[in-house]
């Protein structure tokens, strides 16, 4: 086995393709892999490169572990090809499996950033203090300690709060989805932003919701269209992410929040405000949330803390209105009951103890840099052929847009020829049309990553673009 | 402070009393309470029974702690009051705060059964060994390690499933909500034991279900009133618990499920089984899923880990038809993308390594000296008064009914006078109409407190029935 450490790629996804080409023509079902130590020895590597390929192979379903005992080359059963087709479809969905290609489609953080060791002192303090208590049902309100812990925190982002308001969730979806099933009946009317995130767009079409897209400008929703519309339909809310959208990047101007939130009263609806990044603000100013404007309980407010953090985590809060408490709690109850004790107790020590303070100010600088050697290699290397719509000052995002109406669903199939993946447009409009826009996402990848991803993205446009114009046949489909 | 160790109420719910009326009367919010080791040491008691006390106090509201620095008087806010109510109104839930009364309501085991020593171990070498890995998100269908020690684990009962039909969920309950999510549109026809767990009406509910409940026999459903209405109604599925039922203990004979799943085919719908209790049988044979028996693919099976094991871990999986499995992951995807990394990963360990099985085998052990008890108890001090419905041969239920239909709400008011708390039987059924039957579970009571509060309920009992015979005024409900 040669790794060729000259090589851009980095060396544990070397490590992960040559064992994986191993395991599909070598190896057979049970077959001992060598231990980590010994080939990290052999291939003269650290041991923690050889493990974090030994782990992406397990993820994959290629490899299982025994503890004390070792890797082995897992049964290759038949539904391989089918898993493969599986990973294909959920690609829509955001969930891209670590692969060769360099990642700008996924919005996750890499592992290598999550705070592990501290997270695992935390969850043995709690677990050394509560004993069975963490493992007991909390209350569907969730865990007194953390709601507690929460309004302190945002207390000091200008959101005040009753601790009655805060509910604790399992993640921003399970947020959007309860809202979703409290607020929506067969064929109410919601108003989303265009373009805007597919997980929402999902739970309100599983309740069969009417959902209405209206564009975003630079400066956030165009509210003179939606003015209009809400003169003639009465709508149950607005789902909306103010600042560092996604996938545009956008942070809504003061004076649109200001306004949205007289709408709100003027024509009685709720705002769904999805808070997923404000943390990444990477000039010296913070982000106001509409939340912190919102004086006659018009914004329920979604907080996820995995998102930044480590998303497995599956953790999140809403604040809620007052009126709302009872049948949110009804909800929540017959949607999972309450959720997972040990994390809720073991992230409120992590807050309490100012741990994810310290963290996220690191995230912050570390995303900084990435987000500024992003920033300018489109500028250099992009945007002559691809035009970038709109230039954030935070968040993980960048949103561009192929000239001439083409189709970034089309582009894509190039830029995976060439190993490197984005998020088509497509994904994020309410009727999944091919669209020329794509998102680029920096969560995934590293410094090197960012700047040879952005090479190759480059010479797949300009490849793509060729084509396109030689191909006579080819018809815009937007 | 005063402890009374003759008395039969245990020491740390003394301890807790007596906590909480200083709480209330004479501390000042922020006041320090007394270390553990400190108040143990005066009281002349175990530490870990005013640590048990703490614990209580800190899940009710009433303190908090500080890690290193000692436990705290919480903030006396204003919603005190209004949490009480809300936990009155969780009892409708099951969520019943642990309390001064001997609780019989209660379905959870409590926390001094779980192996939390072991499963710390478990998270402890899958954190070393996964590192980050464990906190990033999973894919939605679940870790490929867990589906696989499933599909091992099951083999046992006579359940083979392939890898693709086995999708993780966050609990039972989520499962349930997924299934109706997915198979359920406005308006459809779904049915319903009758008694059933209301935490499924719930979930139906929310989908604008049409739900029929059939009357269950000792045997299982009746069949023939099952049959008529399917002449007549098209439906998606049935929900159905074949073995110990919640509320009644009944098994399905084995005539009936086979009969069960002919009906299925004959009328075209699934079954949806929901297996809590399974593990649980006391006498030498284990009992049958319907699963097991299924050719057809026509059984959908949920199985929920936490339920006899911890249920604060929220996990569980369900067994899936082919034809619904693209479905079903998109619903999870919409429902909260993933259930949680860690908890997937350490549960997987425990299977493995054979925890599992031991901790099922000791608590079975332990459940059925409990249930030998309270069923003996209950046949010497209160069948002369109220009939037991069934004679159940496993799980953590008894189901029983006043004579007269006397309204068993009615009889709770007057058992909690007493100190002793059930579940009313109206919450078990589709309408909620008082009802004269009840449910007693032994999940959360050890053997004395099973001794007293069956003779609480006698008396209670006796108080009630006796009361309603001079009450001229009185009118049956039902």
């Amino acid at each position: 086995m040669n790794l060729n450490k000259e090589n851009s790629k980095a060396l544990y996804l070397q490590i992960f393709q040559l064992l994986k080409e191993q395991i599909k023509n070598e190896l057979k079902s049970d077959d001992k892999l060598p231990p980590i130590r010994k080939l990290a020895e052999d291939l003269n590597v650290n041991p923690a490169t050889v493990a974090r390929a030994y782990n992406i192979l397990e993820e994959e379903g290629l490899i299982y572990k025994k503890v004390g005992r070792g890797s082995f080359v897992a049964p290759k059963y038949s539904e391989q090809s089918s898993i493969s087709e599986k990973n294909k479809s959920m690609l829509k969905h955001g969930q891209i499996d670590l692969s060769e290609n360099i990642n700008f489609a996924s919005a996750v953080p890499s592992t290598d950033l999550f705070p592990v060791a501290d997270f695992k002192y935390a969850i043995n303090q709690v677990l050394d203090r509560d004993q069975g208590e963490a493992f007991t049902y909390q209350k569907s309100q969730g865990y007194l300690g953390l709601r507690n812990s929460i309004r302190g925190y945002f207390k000091e982002d200008g959101i005040n709060t009753d601790l009655k308001q805060i509910q604790i969730v399992s993640g921003a979806q399970q947020a959007i989805d309860i809202m979703a099933k409290t607020l929506i009946e067969y064929g109410d009317k919601v108003v989303v932003e265009d373009p805007t995130y597919f997980g929402a767009l999902q739970a309100f079409r599983s309740r069969r919701a009417n959902i209405k897209a209206i564009e975003m400008h630079k400066d956030g929703l165009n509210l003179d269209k939606f003015e209009d519309y809400l003169k003639n339909n009465k709508i149950k809310f607005l789902f909306t992410m103010q600042n560092f959208h996604n996938p545009t990047g956008i942070n809504w101007s003061k004076d649109k929040q200001l306004r949205l939130l007289e709408l709100a009263d003027k024509y009685n609806f709720y705002i769904i405000e999805d808070d997923l990044l404000s943390e990444l603000y990477y000039s010296t100013n913070k982000v106001d949330s509409l939340k912190s404007f919102d004086k006659k309980d018009r914004v329920i407010y979604i907080k996820s803390f995995s998102k930044v953090f480590m998303p497995g985590l599956r953790l999140a809060f809403i604040i809620l209105p007052e009126n709302l408490l009872t049948e949110i709690l009804e909800t929540k109850y017959a949607t999972d009951i309450s959720s997972a004790g040990l994390t809720q107790r073991a992230f409120d020590y992590y807050l309490r103890e100012g741990l994810f303070k310290k963290h996220i100010h690191l995230k912050r600088e570390l995303f900084k840099k990435r987000f500024e050697i992003m920033a300018s290699e489109i500028e250099n290397k992009l945007t002559d052929l691809i035009e970038l719509s709109y230039r954030p000052n935070g968040g993980l995002y960048f949103w561009l847009k192929l000239p001439e109406v083409k189709n970034s669903n089309a582009f894509y199939e190039t830029a995976v020829d060439r190993g490197v993946v984005f998020s088509p447009g497509n994904l994020f409009s309410i009727d999944q049309k091919p669209s020329p826009y794509f998102r680029l996402s920096f969560a995934a990848v590293n410094e090197q990553e960012i700047a040879l991803g952005i090479k190759l993205l480059s010479n797949a446009a300009r490849r793509f673009l060729n084509d396109s114009k030689d191909n006579s046949n080819y018809s815009p489909l937007l």
